[in-house]
């Protein structure tokens, strides 16, 4: 792996960060590294700043991504879809995405630099919405899309599909399916189950189902879910994205999730282990 | 128990069932009582109505309702309001608080005519919303009380406490407080226990929480629990009273929940089994 | 509340808790107090001992039990019997019934008795094991009473009665009926809400239910339960009372639940806060 | 595939299904083909049997078996064994692996003759038992594999490793790990994911952990989970594969699980669809 032109990705509309951010940029550039600024971070941090209307490949070798795991989240889509590998460096509090210390940050950058270092694939979910077979939304997210319930006081209801075949007809606050890089998110509060990241599969977990027997399902990541029929008296459902509300749903829509043609590549140091995280993060420790 | 002046309730905005409370009302007449409509009843039902200009426990004696268990939580709020009992009759599909059908309706009403019927007291749940320490809202349901995020992707913060004492900052969707009737209702959905009709207590169940030991908990009916310090990014959260969205939250409200001095008491048919109901309606039969 | 006579209770079989033992019967004793050793407690910890071939109450006014909730629930049932108060101290590890440091004892036995604390009444269960109409079995807990599976790798299935209506038959790994003490510890782990101490109810909630619907209930501590028409095939199933195995069922039994007449009065200081407890236990500070 | 020599599998130990398997025989004759019957059919089937002394894959083409999943456990490990293909004949009730009805039985079977059918490529797991490092059992299950308390009133202990990695330390009823064919059974009661059954995964359950957020894992069907440390006071723990109680465990072993080499081949008719067996089973219907 190539690494000689750096993308450093911070924080977006927090500038409390900055000074963390140019320690890492100073230890880049030590390593003799040339560093851009992802647009997308906080204007606070100086540097000059990746230019999206280029093509991203030809400006960086890969993301460093410094914060928590929701600013993986942002990072991670667009370094996937340029096939750009990322690098996670959290700011004091351990991530499943952003494992390295920035105490760490030096020595495990040069660790990795010399090839001492694990690949992970991350599938991530692409989102269609479909309009009288039109579509009129298109997204990617690396954690989840739930369909939920808007400003309502009320289930909702709706129709899932996997390539084509009828599951199930639900009323619920709505549904998540998540990757199995997040089901360690959203999807565990409401049940699901925890996945092990490398794994092909999604799952699909009603959220506060009116059924109690509809359960979390994992699912090839090869499958086609369809969500239709959705009801949502007086009010919009919605359709979210990593946590971002990104489309406002009326019911006639067919709303499309199927795996993103493009992985995320995150770099690991070699000593990385996911039981440990999950046992500091869930507190499995006692 | 005197029966002479009967409330007719059915459901609002739904004309197809006059047919249904016109046959209700004949066996009523039948039997000698006389019959005034409630003003929520469809305007598509014939007859006098309920003048609510007036004390209303003055025009009726009790309330039949006639429909879902979701007719019944609009009238039981009216009806316990006035101290007056309440007769549940399902419309074909058997409810938790509605469960005389309309075949079995001209017998029941002669039994308990005849004094053959159990009291049951339901408790109800005040919610008062205060700003500044100043009351902006008040309300009364029957089966919970909800606060939700509103339109939103994120999850809300809030800190819980009961009897002055600090229970919990809490991460989640929201927090359901229902009564022993709403336990069946949208807590069962939460993971909530099923609390046997009668007793005094009530149950707080946090929506898909981000620590996954926040559990329900069961509190005692004279408990004070107030919600304060919600933290709603961007939108506002919601107050739901009994599925109606009742009052939006920007964060800097104390949402205040206690029992209502008013109960509202249902007759039973001697042969109810709340038992039964419960495995008719949870599918416990296999 | 008179306090001379003390009643000291440690843990049973564990001699490594002598010398915390002996320290906390020096506080005593230079307080002015007697101490008398229960005849439980490991035979390393020195001094006089509760002759239980006499009445324990004109030898002790309460209990002072030092160890974990698990040295609690065997103290507690000795001590309700004989109307005796209990005061809980921990060794090191907060506990729900022992809460009390080593380290502040001293200071909180002088703030009791000089009348500063708050009584908390705990309800017991009464299980009573009939075969052919006679009892063959009868015990007290202060936490739980569990039918469950015993050596086998199959479901046991039973049938549930309360107060004399049926209420389910189940298939599952077994049942645990659970005081509000009890809601807390392994009736928890099966999905059983908390509930708060002081309350008159019980808890009823199957372990690993075939039916998915069959959820935790909560009753009225006046109900009498009975489980019957248990088939456990090739094994015996297990009554558990407070986590020992007391009695083997063969099918034939009906077991019956109840509360029992008595009740625990424990001893608590007046800062006590159960909250802060769930906070500490259950780990809900994030 | 070469459907010529058919062996006929059923109840072990039940003498009521002889009418039906003879009435299946009958059929399977009828089209022609020869029938050996399995030695775990009850005795009172009449008809030539599978001499299990001799290679059985020269003697029968695949199994036809005939009553509930249960039944099917049973024949599927034999027929893995031997790379034979099995097709399930329900006895009235619907089973995950059992879903051709008798009436449907002699059509099924031409379609299937006439190439009409689709191949079920299905997991089972193999466990292994070592002390010292010694083997000193192996088994294989289609379902599930469980290690739980024995005869006790008390948790169990463990340590879990997956690929040799320490995942966590578990205070339990138990642990059940599960191929996707069955995660629709015990897994399913303890709160495990249904997957579907073509994943190349396996779940982790924990029963009733002490540790509210010791949740149910999916890992890589490619792992090797490896239970040691194994606590449990007083008695012995077991070890239950398919439901069945197959070896005893002192607390010094390593409990090796991993899937077996071979596989399950389910023959489908082309209508089956797994999502039709999950509404019916798991009444989703409403």
């Amino acid at each position: 792996m190539k690494i000689e032109k750096v993308g450093l990705f911070g924080k977006f509309n927090d500038s409390s960060v900055s000074e963390t951010l140019d320690a890492v940029r100073k230890i880049i550039e030590q390593q003799g590294l040339s560093v851009l600024i992802a647009e997308t971070t906080a204007p606070s941090v100086q540097g000059p700043r990746i230019d999206t209307s280029q093509p991203v490949e030809e400006q960086i070798d890969l993301g460093i991504v410094v914060g928590g795991d929701g600013t993986m989240l942002n990072a991670a889509r667009m370094l996937a879809e340029h096939d750009l590998p990322a690098i996670g460096v959290n700011l004091g509090r351990l991530g499943f995405l952003t494992d390295i210390t920035v105490d760490d940050f030096d020595t495990a950058l040069q660790s990795i630099r010399q090839g001492r270092y694990r690949k992970e694939l991350r599938t991530l979910l692409r989102t269609t919405v479909l309009r009288d077979g039109e579509t009129v939304y298109t997204g990617v997210s690396l954690n989840d899309a739930v369909i939920s319930k808007g400003n309502s006081g009320r289930l909702i209801e709706f129709e899932t599909r996997v390539n084509g075949q009828f599951v199930s007809h639900t009323r619920s606050d709505g549904v998540i399916v998540a990757t199995p890089t997040g089901s360690t998110a959203y999807s565990l509060s409401a049940g699901g189950p925890i996945i092990y990241p490398n794994l092909s599969v999604f799952s699909m977990a009603p959220i506060c189902p009116h059924t109690l027997s509809n359960r979390p399902i994992v699912l090839d990541e090869d499958a086609v879910i369809e969500i239709s029929e959705l009801y949502c008296p007086e009010v919009h459902a919605n359709l979210v994205l990593d946590g971002v509300l990104t489309c406002e749903l009326n019911g006639t829509e067919t709303v499309r999730l199927e795996k993103s043609l493009k992985k995320l590549c995150l770099i690991r140091i070699e000593s990385h282990n996911h039981f440990e995280t999950l046992h500091d993060k869930l507190g499995w420790n006692g």
